[in-house]
């Protein structure tokens, strides 16, 4: 076994502090990664803090994950040791079923789900319908940590040209925004809102720019407006101001092809409804909650849609790096030691950070040398 | 002037009454039509309770209209005096924006949106961003009456082999579930669930069946069980058993390739949403007000859809009838006379009628005579 060392929470409300646990060794297929970065993601927040009500603790988050191959397992062949790479939601899924097979892994629909890279599986063996674990585990232990073994198939290659802390992000805020814009067909020329202006939204709008789109930010903050034109935006909207943007777009027949809500939290959709073009979607990839409600007069009197999406695929996952590389654009980051995770979860909360906490993860060995 | 007959409310809780009220003749391009059946709508009912804060009074409810051409005006050459013609949802539109251009005129970006037949124009001048009011009245009066007025491109053509009373309430109920049903490409051998069992919901089974889809009614009357299997449906659910159902699905993986809710007000999406394929639709064509909170941790996991649809188009209303007769179905109607539409609402509303009233509007001589 492999003595690793990460950064847990133990309940829901408690800080996440230094923990030694074990990983497998890397068997056949795995690789085993020295984790150099993670990212810090809204979703870890509500994971440690229980908010989807299904937290095994202690619970080590981190999905955005930098690393080195170590180790490969018997028969791994994709990468060797020390090649970058990356591992982002997912460490592993049925492989079997319809969406596994089309290469659709995060909406794999085997009786966990997909393996989730920490507070996996996704689908617990007491929930799955027909009681089968067949992860053969309770839980997963994520990137707040120096060390994760990964099947090679979920494990994909950094480029050339990419900053790797910069890269880490992309593989969680990168691949939930760029999913959604490749298969509803955001394209150069299109009329794109984002609505949300954190970790995931600021990559939506580089995204959606570099697609060749016009972006239209909507933040409630206004000392972000300079940052979202910064990031690319053509126009920003405060969200207070969506009223009399509906009014002024409704004037001019100026409606957007596609807007994308990157809110990590319900909020009020229904000033965004009515700005979509006739047979346009609104894509929520923040909140995984119950929305607020949404008037449907406004959604049948131009056949709109609201739609869910979840993170990408492991292609998407390779493809949007990939794209990020060629096109140079890469996340806004803020690197930390670990040591300072929890007071940079509480700015995250605030939505105070510009716009992603990247964790160094060469600061954890302090903490091996205290334990 | 045409001295009409109808039977109208004159404001929210009154009883429809004979009201005699004054039509313009058909001028350039319309058609003089006798009415001879119009079905009862819920939205009708909705529309006379003022339940959408928009209802001008008095107000002649209406628009699943049978009837027969009287005059036609000049230059009107679609159709010959003596043919028998329907009027669904709109007697116009402002026939140069890009849907109406596209032949989508249910969707008018014009000013006012597309003149509905009765209590038009839909966009009230007050509240159309320009301040226009292109159809130059304040009020449509509908097809509780004698007589009617439209231009010759919002009429559509009777066919041959289809009972005239039946035919009336394919125009609203018909083609609001038929366009949907088009245009996300419901097709043979498609798993299709539809939710309430009333005047759109039967012609929904009828129609999905005759496409050749596998359909699912889902009913809170167990009393109506009977009735969907009569209709077409393969399998029917008690709503209150959806819980057990989603079980069932999720356990087989029989998921729908859509699903449409007919249901005229508020109802809980969420059961239904997990029943959805991966990238499945839930179109809402029942309630147009403000949606009960749709849970999006069910909408993201698999890509799926919530939509709404308004009607169909004139193109499209001429094709569900032409589809109606050649496949051989047909709302089932109960026929009443004007003077009984009082107490017919009244049931409409408790869901005790099998499955659309129809009005004979000979009744109205009654009422002629009386004044």
């Amino acid at each position: 076994m492999i003595d690793a060392i990460g950064y847990a929470a133990k309940h829901s409300f408690s800080r996440l502090k230094p923990l030694i646990f074990q990983r497998e060794p890397a068997g056949p297929g795995e690789l085993e990664i020295e984790i150099l970065y993670c990212g810090v993601c809204h979703s870890d927040i509500h994971q440690v803090k229980n908010e989807w009500s299904n937290t095994v603790y202690p619970c080590v988050p981190g999905h955005e994950i930098t690393g080195r191959v170590t180790r490969a397992g018997a028969g791994a062949t994709k990468f060797k040791v020390g090649d970058l790479v990356g591992v982002g939601c997912m460490i592993d899924s049925c492989r079997s079923c319809a969406s596994c097979q089309e290469g659709n892994e995060q909406y794999c629909e085997g009786p966990n789900s997909f393996l989730a890279t920490y507070n996996g599986p996704m689908l617990p063996a007491a929930q799955a319908t027909t009681g089968a674990n067949m992860y053969g585990r309770d839980n997963t232990y994520g990137g707040y940590s120096d060390v994760i073994v990964v099947r090679e198939e979920f494990v994909v290659r950094i480029p050339d040209g990419l900053d790797p802390a910069a890269a880490a992000p992309i593989q969680c805020a990168g691949v939930t925004t760029f999913s959604p814009m490749k298969h509803w067909g955001v394209k150069a020329g299109d009329k794109v809102g984002v609505i949300g202006l954190g970790g995931l939204g600021h990559m939506a709008v580089k995204l959606a720019r570099a697609l060749g789109a016009e972006v239209t930010a909507f933040t409630t903050s206004a000392d972000k407006e300079g940052a979202a034109v910064a990031l690319g935006a053509a126009h920003v909207e405060l969200e207070k101001d969506a009223k009399a943007q509906m009014e002024k777009m409704a004037a001019t027949g100026g409606r957007f092809d596609f807007i994308l809500s990157t809110v990590p939290e319900k909020h009020d959709l229904n000033p965004f409804m009515v700005l979509l073009k006739r047979d346009a979607t609104l894509v929520v990839v923040g909140a995984l909650e119950p929305l607020a409600p949404v008037n449907n007069q406004q959604v049948a009197f131009h056949r709109r849609s609201v739609a869910g999406s979840l993170i990408g695929s492991i292609a998407e996952q390779q493809e949007v790096l990939d794209f990020c590389a060629k096109h140079r654009i890469a996340p806004d980051i803020e690197i930390i030691p670990i040591q300072e995770v929890n007071a940079a979860m509480k700015k995250v909360e605030a939505g105070d950070v510009r716009f992603r906490y990247v964790i160094d993860m060469t600061s954890l060995k302090e903490d091996r040398e205290a334990v």
